[in-house]
């Protein structure tokens, strides 16, 4: 084993270590030490600032794009923010020790199903290192030691937020490794950490696809992720064309950097020729490229709508995950087709019907195999704050643990504790 | 693609629109077709003989163990006895469809998370043909389709029940691809379909700790796994040391080839020297080999304790998972000490403390991280039914999605569904 093996393999096992004991700190010590790391970000703001400005200027010598700049810089309020969120967390309730399920079995065992924290969690992500923070209070308050492993823009960033973090645990008496960031980059380091399957319990990839893709093929531990949000809005034949148009103009152009923001738009061919004129007018006006199927462009050309921004669409359309002011639009037969395509071109994250029809509305969510469906609601909401879940780690696209948003409960497991006197299996 | 592998591809692709059906199956269907599978069984049982007939042959010209010939013989008993557990799988509660909760958010829109099925559900596993029947109720009843690869030794009975099982979906007028049996055993085949993510939802391995981590590093499809079961039981300082001896006896010797049986046996130092000696003794008269400690055998040899039957443990002893009359015994200085060999040494299954201070057990609990720990109960309960499950399609060792026994409602997963009347994100 070399150097940086053997240094992850110490640091996987320091964080194991603490995740045995954060086990069972009590939600008290926990909120003391939340209440330290407001402080400290707060009192070391100037340090942080300064790590701030050392990535931000090798960034521009890198020639990092404006955005990825935006992204990785830190000011006073943004700080101030990440102080608050660290007590909004503190503020949540805490989910382990909660008792799920309780029964006495007819030979008299009282069985508790109780919830654990997982572990000792990676996180793997890309350039806002506002992540850290964040990351790091949500596995704290639910009782995990956490590994972060942020992007290189933004090494210096995180260093300085991991001083001030681990100052606060040590200060509360808390064992710092409960909080690891991983000091090093490079790329080998990561391929270690994804091997300690047993010292990691769990791993949560953080960003663009070829990330998570990465991790799901080199590491046996257990993974949540999502790959991408294909989500859609699709327009009944019974429906409100009014709401039709505001649930997709906020699905779509609310924020469009999102993983729940809409990439495509089904319309029912019996309200197509109505629906369709004036909602591409809107989205056009709202500089949104439309990329349609024949139909559309038939229904678009007859109402006299056309231009640059308005593409026909090909095979590979429908799988786009854009990100930005594109929209797909295809027009349907039926609410079966609808679900059809979705099945077919989606990524089981969020879908939308509008509709008037109530039995339109229950059957798309029955047939429809995604994390969130929504009948009248924009797809943005898929969210842990709008569930009321009080935060979020992220949106997960898995089936297994934890579909959707994932809040403080996701973050933990249960375990199974039986109280005898001596019972025996017969 | 080879033809092989396209037509696992055609298999998997009928199992995902299969699930897409199954979704939205009423209870009374499930049931009706879990019926006619109960009649069927019967009345094919001559067919099903015969076919069990030629695996037996065969198994014998290959010169399978008595064992593994005992483990895939199905008679007239064993055959109503399967036709008797797809009764009780139809007399469980369908978890289809619960709501798990359900709030209405500040804008007004309704939010449930409701339980829904998985999906297609493959299951690998080896000889046992019992097994197609019971996985595959198991998965129709919670609303899944499956695809049963059994072992090669098995295959012309696994043929036989699938004909019998898809007969009675038919006749329920269910698709017959909701219950698949691979019917070929060449290893490409199994390769292909752990490739096929995206149509097939979940894997269940079940069988040897090679062939669970076999399809770990083959498949980026989700996993639910047990690698292995090194349980243990713990008598601790303050123990009746008869509840001690039956819970050590049990655990270890009810059946040793399974999971749940104990295989390692720690003893605090206080009472090791009043315990050992007369535990022994009741272990040697039962035939069970012990692999000790040196202060075991220290404690042993003083009182007139040795054998053939009594061997030193060596580096490897303790991560024994031994499925046989054997058991690994260890002196240890406190509670604490023995958690952390489980913590080195476990494999995070059952453990079991033995004693009659209470405070002692709840330590035990809070700090053995495993997927059920018992106190002064034996590590054999650890079971679906004796949890009250109803049924089980195995334990699971992981921490993500279903720990420890998993039945009905450890196969469904949940989506979220929120009504609206035209929520939008500001």
């Amino acid at each position: 084993m070399d150097d940086l093996a053997a240094q992850m393999l110490a640091l996987s096992r320091e964080s194991r270590a603490a995740a045995r004991v954060m086990n069972t700190l009590s939600t008290e010590t926990k909120n003391k030490a939340l209440g330290y790391m407001t402080e400290a970000l707060i009192r070391d703001q100037k340090a942080i600032e300064a790590a701030n400005a050392e990535d931000l200027a090798k960034g521009r010598e890198k020639g990092l794009a404006g955005p990825m700049l935006d992204r990785l810089k830190l000011d006073a309020r943004t700080i101030e923010r990440l102080a608050e969120s660290l007590k909004q967390v503190a503020s949540l309730p805490d989910p382990v020790g909660q008792e799920i399920s309780r029964s006495t079995r007819p030979n008299g065992l009282v069985l508790r199903k109780v919830r654990v924290p997982l572990g000792s969690i990676l996180i793997i992500y890309e350039s806002r290192p506002n992540v850290t923070v964040e990351a790091a209070s949500l596995c704290f308050k639910s009782g995990n030691a956490c590994i972060l492993r942020g992007g290189s823009e933004s090494i210096n960033t995180n260093r300085a937020l991991a001083k001030t973090l681990r100052a606060s645990l040590v200060r509360a008496e808390v064992a710092a490794a409960a909080i690891t960031v991983v000091e090093t980059t490079d790329r080998a380091a990561l391929n270690a950490l994804l091997k300690m399957e047993g010292l990691i319990d769990l791993v949560i990839p953080r960003g663009g696809e070829s990330l998570i893709r990465m991790v799901a093929e080199n590491s046996r531990i257990p993974t949540i992720k999502h790959y991408k949000g294909v989500c859609h809005v699709y327009v009944d034949e019974q429906a409100d064309l009014d709401l039709a148009k505001s649930i997709t103009l906020n699905s779509k152009l609310q924020r469009v950097s999102v993983c729940n923001a809409a990439e495509t738009l089904l319309v029912h061919r019996a309200v197509a020729g109505r629906f369709l004129p004036d909602m591409a007018k809107v989205l056009l006006e709202n500089t949104c490229e439309i990329r349609v199927c024949p139909e559309t462009r038939r229904i678009l050309t007859a109402a006299g709508i056309s231009g640059e921004q308005v593409k026909d669409a090909d095979a590979a359309t429908y799988d786009n995950e854009y990100l930005d002011r594109i929209i797909s639009v295809k027009v349907v037969d039926s609410l079966e087709a609808a679900a059809d395509h979705i099945e077919k071109h989606g990524s089981r994250h969020t879908e939308t019907i509008v509709t008037t029809n109530p039995q339109h509305g229950t059957l798309f969510q029955s047939i429809v195999d995604s994390a969130c469906v929504f009948v009248n609601a924009s797809t943005r909401l898929n969210d842990g704050f709008e569930f009321g879940l009080g935060a979020e780690i992220g949106i997960s696209t898995d089936k297994l643990h934890a579909r959707g948003p994932m809040g403080l409960e996701e973050l933990t497991t249960y375990k199974w504790l039986g109280d005898g006197s001596g019972q025996l299996r017969n």
